[in-house]
């Protein structure tokens, strides 16, 4: 395949697979869409017209009710009819291939499917057999892409930073397995942020991660200072029990923010997570509820910015 | 918190958690308002726009597909979105809270949450915490309370009955563990029916329950005598094995409610139930399907109930 | 119960519960009035407004997350509120009877049910009980029958083959455990097929078979030549290891369908499969992608006479 999955002939966007390769025009487009977006989302009539008809698939091929939900009612506020497929449960067990699946839903003249996945590039094999007028959108594949979920953060960066061209931005926590953070240091990069950091047990950052333009920090107090995002990973509870990490204990004391590490960044610093949390592992409750929390303002932007990217995939042809 | 938790700062409703509190004026304004609705569903176009663009979420941490149903046809009808969720399998498992998973469905800008929950008081704690345009209906939690099968139970007595201050209604079965039980007797109590008896055994009856302004009936031929209702309630599969009771067929024979016991009670009494019925346990079958059964119309007026029910809720800020 | 259980006194289509007793004019409406839909389908707003202000209960008793994706996509696209009801993980479970959960349902102003049950007469029981306002369609139950399978497959030989009445129709596999082809040969034969045929090992055709008017082949190269259609069953996983069939490799010699036996048929034969298909048990992946392959029309066609047989029911009252 030559050229950009995601993009059509004319460079317009067709498919949300992954920030790696998407422009800033696009990345910009989309935050830009989603500003009017949570307009809508304040109304008592939180519902517009844009995809009245269209058939969105919710294909969840492993469970996260939290990430289906936000994709439901982001279709369903642009008047979309939604189908929820859990497919662990159905047609796979009884042995048809995905790529079968994928092809009877789109008989049955689907117009967009989200893809939640454990293997890596799930989506994308979706999205070079669906013909020209389907849309796919990534909704976590393995430990590949979150597209949704780096967007929705920068949305939260440029709404409370005003822009990205002046920020330092610390990522912390398991950057190893996390999709999110893959995802999120794509799009700071591709939007001009001057100094990413990642922060985390050398257990738990990807070797040459440095090559994706970011400096590593071991120390959570040398790589907090002076910042002015801290954007918290998820640890994942099977993480905790295995070889890559001591107790949660002794990973809270080492990387779980608190006020006292969060006071070495900038005053004016914001704090995310993308949720769930596990308060006292990776973040103190006090923080997470605190002052500079923006974590459900996250959520609700998350909302704006997914009615923001199905409604420009519908119009974008071909 | 002073004041009643369900009532805005001018006396109207704003939650619905529990009959206990609620003046009689707010349960004959969900009565008559349901009274309307009961017109729509006759209807071949079964639908109202009065929450069109409204979210509401269906909360249920204790599975019931039956009454989860019943809350989303009755928001179907009033046009809302209708968004399910069966937390006991999502991201309760990922350790997050439950206020955790109401801050982010509030971010998500729900408009109302339906909540169903094993332990008495979850809603009530939820609706401590959410912001003031936003909604709890109980839809059953714990021992606690089911305030809107109680409010469709009223619905049905009046309907039947022409008004509540002549009647004498009892209340059969497993009163100790039953959240239908404490609702309804608050119900019929508020509306001023002057006599409400309970019938069980004294291992189901709770102690002190007379304090509830209710008489207590060890034998159900006395208990039944004259009376104007017979609510029966369900008996759980769980206590038939344990050390409350002695055999369902025991069971059925001293509490059972046959056409003889029935005869006792007034030639037009009523006779319900909240469903499912174990048929030949508590309630034989030719009296279930029988000219005095109003069990299937019961069904009917709670979908007009709920619809009152959210309807009122979503007209009252703050 | 006098007359056909399935039509109005005037002989409308009241439910639709199996295809043998229906006479061909009925199912020459239905595939009429779905080719109207197939053009809705294919609009960017695929929805109208015949249904609106309906509910539609999908009764799943037997998960089949295709299907009732089917049936949710048909309804939705008529504009009618949908309501999935999984039953195995519900009040079945607290004992209530099949009956009793229809009576409930109907009591919430029900207009029709999509019921799929394991057992045969399931679809019918609910039939006779309901009343003349509500409609009833078979999902498909147990060997019984799968009418609107059976329909879209008629829908399929027509769009492709223009008629009936000069066909050479084959159906090949599990005959005898299938209700798609028990409702395939009743709707072959009452459009007039001349030509029905059934091929498959001894242990897998029912006995007697030819009183439904089919001529029973064993060996396949002689069941396939000259036909005009191929209609392929599924091959249950767990019929492969029973003592009916010897392996799934010696099956798929005998009786899968390759591009060699294909070429016995007529030259422009088309191959149809009701799905999911085992690739390489029952059919060849090159046929099964082939250009003989009519296996994705048929599931796009599927879902028009979905919603042509919920409108026609819909506007068949009594």
């Amino acid at each position: 395949m030559t050229g950009n999955p995601q993009l059509t002939a004319d460079g317009r966007l067709r498919h949300l697979l992954s920030i790696e390769g998407l422009p800033a025009e696009i990345l910009v487009q989309i935050l830009d869409t989603a500003r009017s977006f949570v307009s809508v989302t304040e109304r008592e009539v939180k519902k517009v017209p844009l995809l009245r008809g269209r058939s969105i698939f919710n294909l969840f091929f492993e469970p996260s009710t939290r990430t289906r939900t936000t994709f439901e009612i982001a279709a369903k506020r642009l008047s979309a009819d939604v189908i929820n497929l859990n497919i662990a449960t159905s047609s796979q067990t009884k042995g048809e291939t995905l790529l079968d699946t994928v092809a009877n839903l789109t008989a049955m003249n689907a117009d967009m499917f989200v893809v939640r996945h454990a293997e890596s590039g799930a989506p994308h094999l979706i999205a070079r057999h669906v013909g020209p007028h389907i849309h796919v959108v990534n909704a976590g594949d393995g430990r590949h892409a979150h597209p949704t979920q780096a967007l929705l953060d920068m949305y939260t960066i440029r709404h409370y930073k005003g822009g990205f061209d002046q920020l330092r931005v610390a990522i912390v926590g398991d950057v190893l397995h996390s999709r999110v953070a893959r995802s999120e240091i794509h799009a700071l990069t591709t939007l001009g942020v001057p100094e990413v950091r990642v922060i985390g047990p050398r257990t738990l950052i990807p070797a040459q991660v440095e090559r994706l333009g970011v400096r590593v920090y071991h120390d959570m107090a040398q790589g907090l200072r002076d910042v002015d995002v801290v954007m918290m990973l998820r640890l994942q509870n099977e993480r905790m029990d295995g070889a890559l990490l001591p107790s949660a204990q002794e990973y809270f004391n080492h990387y779980g923010l608190t006020a006292a590490k969060l006071a070495l960044a900038r005053p004016d610093a914001i704090v995310m997570h993308p949720g769930p949390m596990n308060r006292g592992i990776e973040i103190e409750s006090s923080v997470a509820d605190g002052a500079q929390s923006v974590i459900l303002p996250q959520v609700t932007f998350g909302i704006a910015v997914r009615m923001a990217v199905m409604s420009i995939l519908a119009g974008n042809q071909g």
